[in-house]
C-alpha cells in the first residue's frame, strides 16, 4: 500500500509554536507529510514576508513532523498538489480557503483528497508570526529610538 | 554500549539556519543530542530574549536534530550537564566559552566530555536572530509609523 500522503501550506514567516502544532496535527493524518512553503511574490493578503522564501524553505524542513517541504509554484497553485497526489491537504485554523471551492477547483484537475481543518493552537504563547513581529517592533523599536 | 550523548546550548531566540547548522553539526558527533536552552533571567551578555524561555524551548524541541532539550539551571550551569553525562560538548562559532577554563570547571565537577567547536554556518541567509530583529525594525518599525 502506497504511503498516506498529507498536504500542508503556508508562509511560516517568523515560526512560532502554532505552526508546530499545525504541521504536528497534519502529521498525523498520515504517513508523509509534504509542505508547500509560500513564494515571497505570492505573499499578497497579509504583508510581505520578513524572512526570504529560501530561508522560510529551510526552516520548515528542518521541523521534525515534516518529511518533505518545497516552495510554491510561481503561477499555478495546484500544480505542486498534482505532482504530490496527496490523500489529504489540511488547512490551518487561520487560511482563508473557501473549502467547498478548493474541493471544485481540485476536482476539476483530478484531485479528490479529504480536505481538514486543524483547529487553533490555545496556548498563551507568541503563537502568531504577527504578534512576535509586533513584539520586536515594540521592545527593539524603541531601544533603537533611544539609542540614536 | 550506552548511546554517545551530545550537549549543545543557547539562547536560540528567533530561529535560523545558522542554528540549525550548529546543531545538525552536533547530532553528527554522537547518538542523542541533548540541548540546553538558556534561561530568561540568565541571559545577561546580550539583549534580552524576544520569545520566551518556554517557547524558546517548544521550538527547538521541534527540531529534526534534537532529541531532548531542557531549560537551564536557573543558578548553576553544570547542573544539567552532571545529569546528562555527554560524551561532547559543542559551542557555536559565536559563544564567548573559554574552552580550556570551561575543561578544568567541568573537571572539577568529575566531567570529562571533548569540548568541539562548531564552525560558522557561511551562507547568504539572515542566519542571525539580531539581523532578522533588526530587518524587522526596520521595515516594519517603518510601516508602523506611517500607521501612526
Amino acid at each position: 500500500m502506497s504511503p498516506r500522503r498529507v498536504v500542508a501550506t503556508g508562509t511560516f514567516d517568523v515560526l512560532h509554536p502554532g505552526h508546530i502544532y499545525y504541521l504536528s496535527e497534519s502529521k498525523k493524518l498520515g504517513d508523509e507529510l509534504w509542505v508547500i512553503v509560500a513564494r515571497d511574490a505570492n505573499v499578497k493578503h497579509k504583508p510581505h514576508p520578513i524572512i526570504p522564501e529560501d530561508q522560510r524553505l529551510c526552516m520548515v524542513a528542518a521541523l521534525q513532523p515534516v518529511d518533505h517541504a518545497i516552495l510554491g509554484d510561481r503561477t499555478d497553485m495546484f500544480r505542486p498538489i498534482e505532482e504530490i497526489q496527496p490523500d489529504v491537504i489540511t488547512i490551518g485554523f487561520n487560511q482563508y480557503f473557501d473549502e467547498a471551492k478548493l474541493q471544485k477547483q481540485l476536482k476539476e484537475r483530478g484531485l479528490t483528497p479529504k480536505i481538514i481543518r486543524i483547529g487553533k493552537y490555545a496556548d498563551g504563547d507568541l503563537a502568531s508570526s504577527r504578534l512576535i513581529v509586533q513584539r520586536i517592533v515594540d521592545i527593539r523599536g524603541t531601544e533603537k529610538d533611544r539609542q540614536e
